[in-house]
């Protein structure tokens, strides 16, 4: 696979981690698996296609992690309903996944077991650059930013302290003065990054 | 009421004008209504809370329209499925809406007869200045946009030249590089305009 140059890792700090969720209520059944969803459709759809150099990872609970890699994804829609199938296919795999091994459980869906340390570990061994969007950061307008690079959001949650403890590093950012729902900061972040990266082409 | 400093007018070329579609499946059954759903989202959501001060606009095949109006909105959640049963119970409204009156079907939800035209009249009747999103304008982050202030986008489909038609007296403001969906455009939009408003008043 080629790097991606763009990553987003959402924190779902209350969504399933077990298939036994009704697509008919994601907020409450699947915990407020809506949130995710929308963060997929977010990251990948553009109007007339796919963002290929871009991978999210979902974190679920602090136990799974959901892995879409948009160079292989077959199948995404931007509905919320057809995102969440896909979630569901990749909980219906886990029971056969052992640590430390992953299932690509439809065509760009990737499914681990581990926490968010064990994500913040993987993009630090690539090399990848991260950085927290946090209402209380610097302006992502005045901060250079180098692809390939990441991207940590948390859900209708706070951080939880022990996250901003294993994020203690990295820079913080914000996107403005209101606190925004964490896929809405996904587009205003692609689109910085795409308006600087066609004025490079230039 | 108290007039919104923002509205955005989503143009739903395909999308259902009768509440005879199923929400288990938004984007065939009901044309495409997903795509509105999270139009209406990214206009009203915020991480903790609703703007009470913006309205939206959904003009279903040119012949319905629905409004939202944050002011007034109860019972609005972030997810597709229960925005989309928000827009059914005003499409079983409508049989009882005489031409030129409008329903409120559920708090700060309204429901009339009439199109694009229809709806540019009463924006501009109230002084609302007009903008296409369009990706071939003028930068947004370029042109000085006084509140009240009104944008229409369109759907998955390009607007029609029929539209473009009647509002070939408005100017066209490009977001960035790359064509996005319309909920997207709208988050991009509400940062830009945050940023100014939090600007004036420091």
């Amino acid at each position: 696979m080629a790097q991606a140059r763009r990553t987003f890792v959402i924190l779902g700090h209350t969504a399933a981690i077990t298939p036994h969720f009704t697509l008919n209520d994601l907020p409450a059944s699947a915990g407020r698996l809506d949130i995710l969803c929308r963060c997929v459709t977010a990251a990948f759809c553009l109007s007339h296609g796919i963002r290929t150099a871009v991978q999210v990872y979902l974190v679920l609970r602090d136990q799974v992690a959901v892995r879409l890699e948009g160079s292989r994804l077959k199948r995404l829609n931007p509905d919320e309903r057809s995102t969440a199938a896909l979630i569901k296919r990749a909980l219906e795999a886990l029971p056969n996944v052992r640590p430390g091994e992953q299932c690509e459980s439809t065509p760009g869906v990737f499914v681990s077991l581990g926490g968010l340390q064990t994500v913040l570990d993987k993009l630090q061994a690539e090399g990848i650059a991260l950085y927290l969007l946090h209402e209380h950061g610097k302006d992502l307008r005045s901060v250079e930013i180098k692809e390939p690079v990441a991207f940590v959001l948390s859900d209708h949650q706070d951080f939880h302290s022990s996250e901003e403890a294993l994020m203690a590093g990295c820079p913080r950012l914000s996107l403005g003065p209101v606190v925004l729902h964490a896929d809405h900061c996904i587009a205003i972040v692609h689109n910085e990054l795409d308006r600087r990266a066609s004025q490079m082409l230039q």
